[in-house]
């Protein structure tokens, strides 16, 4: 399992799974502060103990700065392969009170699917609000729950 | 996976897993707002990528005015056998501060089960508050993670 | 799957894992707080619909007050392993602004591993902060997410 929160800032593109989504503000972290696909990578390698996103790919080295977080999930794919197992199915939930991000999941699932050398219909990317409550409910953050 | 939350409102009952619970207010949705019924229900949907409450269930659409959360649970249970599935067992969390919910937990099992089409004991509903912090911890909302 | 959060305040030790980290606040509860035992042990009784940690183990009996949480994760197991099941891998994720929990990880999954009766390699404890939301990013509590 994973889970990945970023703050809500002015002056950053929205990226959620490797998709740059029309916004006012984005999302503040080291790399392009992708919660969907850190949250994804997470879960990976929760899955496997092979430790988490802050060990493999360090917020204090400056390889990761401003980084596509597509590249950090594809290593850890590569990384997964490496060890003999496959991921079979991946499930994450975006809680987000704006923007709507309906129109642009089936985008972020094609991208995602492709790194994770998965069909389509084996990712799924759902999204939600937090229904006013808490930072997310108050538009800043964005939080992510996955599963693969 | 799944995830919901609702807020705690006077003047609406508390209903979770279908089963009314006596208590001052209740949770604010366009349907029942049964955030158990819509966790578990988002869980099922994620586990075959087949999109989410919000896309199968609009709130926007007033066929689901009001509407008891276990119709559109039913209605994912006979999705998920249509594509050749099965629901193995379910898991959930429930967080609220108030009431306390342990003398109905029963009750929402056999609610889910027969639904789900699922022995009572592969249905499980977990309960606890959140020591007091955030919006669940001031008794402003409840939220439910689900797990198939 | 199990959830867990614990208010951090003063004169309590910090417990996680079974292994006491050196930190100005500990975590405030019935027992010794300890979130991640508490979420893991959480995540077993919901995976065979056993309850909850709260049923089993209710923080009004005197039995608990201050109890060791491995003692409690340890009932579990056994439990898990009365009923023929056993527990193949154990993931999950700590949140917490502070302290830095990278180095006490490796301790953490050796004392759960011995307890869980698995390899270390089975048992995953991955770490992060909320940067900076909600109470866990205020650093007055520290919540846990597990799954088995
Ligand atoms: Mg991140
Ligand atoms: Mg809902
Ligand atoms: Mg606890």
């Amino acid at each position: 399992m994973g889970y990945d929160i970023h703050r809500l800032v002015e002056g950053r593109p929205l990226i959620l799974g490797g998709v740059t989504i029309p916004y006012e503000r984005g999302l503040l972290g080291h790399s392009d502060a992708d919660a969907l696909a850190h949250a994804i990578t997470d879960a990976l390698l929760g899955a496997l103990a092979l430790g988490d996103i802050g060990t493999h790919f360090p917020d204090t080295d400056p390889q990761w700065a401003g980084a596509d977080s597509l590249t950090l999930l594809h290593q850890t794919v590569a990384l997964v392969a490496s060890r003999g197992f496959e991921v079979v199915n991946v499930d994450a939930s975006i809680l987000a009170e704006r923007p709507k991000l309906m129109p642009y999941i089936q985008s972020m699932r094609e991208r995602l699917a492709a790194v994770l050398r998965l069909p389509c219909d084996a990712v799924s990317v759902k999204a939600k609000t937090n229904e006013g409550q808490d930072a997310v409910g108050r538009r800043e953050a964005i939080a992510v729950h996955a599963v693969v």
